[in-house]
């Protein structure tokens, strides 16, 4: 099966997740005060900032992982359902930062239910990523498939780092998200080795 | 006709309906008990699930389908257009059931609903196929075709399961949902040969 | 300049404005006739089933039009922008009909809106047709873009229907729609010749 | 890196935030004059053909500079991200000015916001763009990245226009929308060489 349509429909989901993030950036008609309302919204806009961040940088790994395999099966395009189910899911806990982050009550569930999903992302990811290059399943070349699947030694740092966010969330909900955006970033370190060949068109 | 512009339009809506979904997962703001609302909001994460199964499994289906297919004509994507109707409709039902699953009077019309949009889904896509497969019209290799074709003979299960789910609908509303998700997965069985070559980059 | 990416954007536009419209299918929550309120909805999933059908049809004809481009320039990108502003808004006059094709006062209204929109469709439809035909300018085989040009003569046809369908706005509504959805099915005549070739893959 | 896969993710996101512009265009149901109310929505529809516009014409601008690019490396991809994050957001001050434009008090904030969210994608952009033509990094050809480098020169101009629109903002809103509309439309010209290639099907 080629990796091409794959690549179709999850770029679409991916695409589509970070752009209806911007539907929770929403004023009241008619405020008296735009200006003011407008900066108490930043609560909105960094959830924005964190969870575009978040969706930008696992789609270029995936897009790095699929760049290394020569085909696909149906049990990947399964699993990679599962990733696109939770990558789906992100506008909902952006959407509950962005509203409850300063509230009294509800801040440490919203920021429990965003760093839960951030780690079914990073799980699923990893799922998909274990599956795909082990013994050089779906990646060609086996010699590769063995440096990529050594490179996913790192992933366990980002399940730490969410899960410290999520306990963080408690105590501290800004601090737990910060901790969510750097682990975002962390995620685009260079963990996967660019596939080094010039396209040819 | 190519096929690689009728995967592209087809997977924009397959996606674009998958990730719509996540709209009906909504919290009233500044709610004094956000927990207890998130726990209660539980019928639409199992909406959420089961529709993004359903539309991401025939994905899959319509995706190996394609990959069959040496060319379409104008009949085909038609054809194909009454399909993406029908699941560009998926939000719909959804939000309905994850809304009425728990109320007394509504959860059986909202079941009916979600069957019949299912079942709008199984007999368009039927109609994709075996337009696809009939006398090896649009897939290049005739023997290949017969054998796909004489696949189909198992979608019949499908439509018995989704009329079972409908009809559940009026006595266990919850038990026809769970019924909707097994049909989604009795799809996901790989019924169509995959096609055995790999990618040509 | 390659004709594949005005393709992907077009497709992008065309599949989530198509998509889009699902989202005026809502109803209140706790409604307690539920079953009574889904059948009032008609108005609704007549607009939607007329408006995907549009689209859709507007989509094979450019499809069919592009597979006869062998490049497109700078100004093609610029008039088929202009088509994808007017196919973008489509949801808007859906949602106005779906609320008031059965109002007293507002139907009119809602239907010259919805003949508007699709005659502007129309009328941008034909000059991505004729630049890109006129003189073998995209095409590249002069004696095809010859033929395909000589086919524009149908397409005042669908401008006076749609033109009649705005009449009738004020008189009869519902006929109104109705004659917007039958020049749609006219625009899916296989006015443009398919061309020939098989894919390679 | 291939470059295809970029360009599907952000013509996703292109395609998508300029789609979204639509749900903007809303009229309250049952309103007893829809004429009056869809003439006095004129800011929604101005909004919505700004930033169609402006969308359209960066992703133009995009598409062309792409054309010129043989690979992608894994920092364009993170300042490629930075774009679409802006790109992403253009629903929202759209609406704030549609909202706001004849307001008496928001309006210097709506259009300073449309402002800075368009100086955000003008600098984003400039930022992918002399990345990837530098010393011909991206672009495979040295003359013609010395060559797209220098019409970069032109950009600051856009820069300048947008400054002066949110200068506009505080005394004459509509003046402001109007700069916003004709400096997306400077940004059409053709800046960009065009990449004379036919293509290879």
């Amino acid at each position: 099966m080629r990796t091409s349509r794959v690549e179709a429909f999850s770029d679409g989901v991916f695409a589509i997740a970070a752009t209806l993030l911007v539907l929770d950036l929403r004023v009241p008609s008619a405020d008296p005060d735009l200006t003011g309302t407008l900066l108490r919204l930043w609560p909105a806009y960094a959830a924005y900032l964190v969870s575009f961040l978040t969706i930008g940088i696992i789609w270029v790994n995936h897009h790095t992982l699929l760049e290394h395999c020569r085909r696909v099966d149906r049990r990947f395009l399964y699993l990679n359902l599962l990733l696109l189910i939770a990558v789906g899911i992100v506008p909902f806990p952006t959407s509950l930062v962005g509203q409850y982050i300063l509230s009294e009550h509800g801040a440490a569930a919203a920021l429990v239910v965003y760093g839960l999903g951030a780690l079914l992302i990073a799980i699923a990811f990893s799922g998909v990523f274990f599956y795909a290059t082990y013994d050089g399943r779906l990646v060609g070349d086996k010699p590769a498939a063995r440096r990529i699947w050594d490179e996913g030694r790192l992933f366990p740092i980002g399940l730490v780092a969410y899960t410290a966010g999520i306990a963080l969330a408690f105590v501290a909900p800004i601090a737990s998200l910060v901790i969510y955006g750097l682990t975002a970033l962390f995620y685009a370190l260079p963990i996967l080795p660019v596939r080094s060949h010039e396209e040819r068109r």
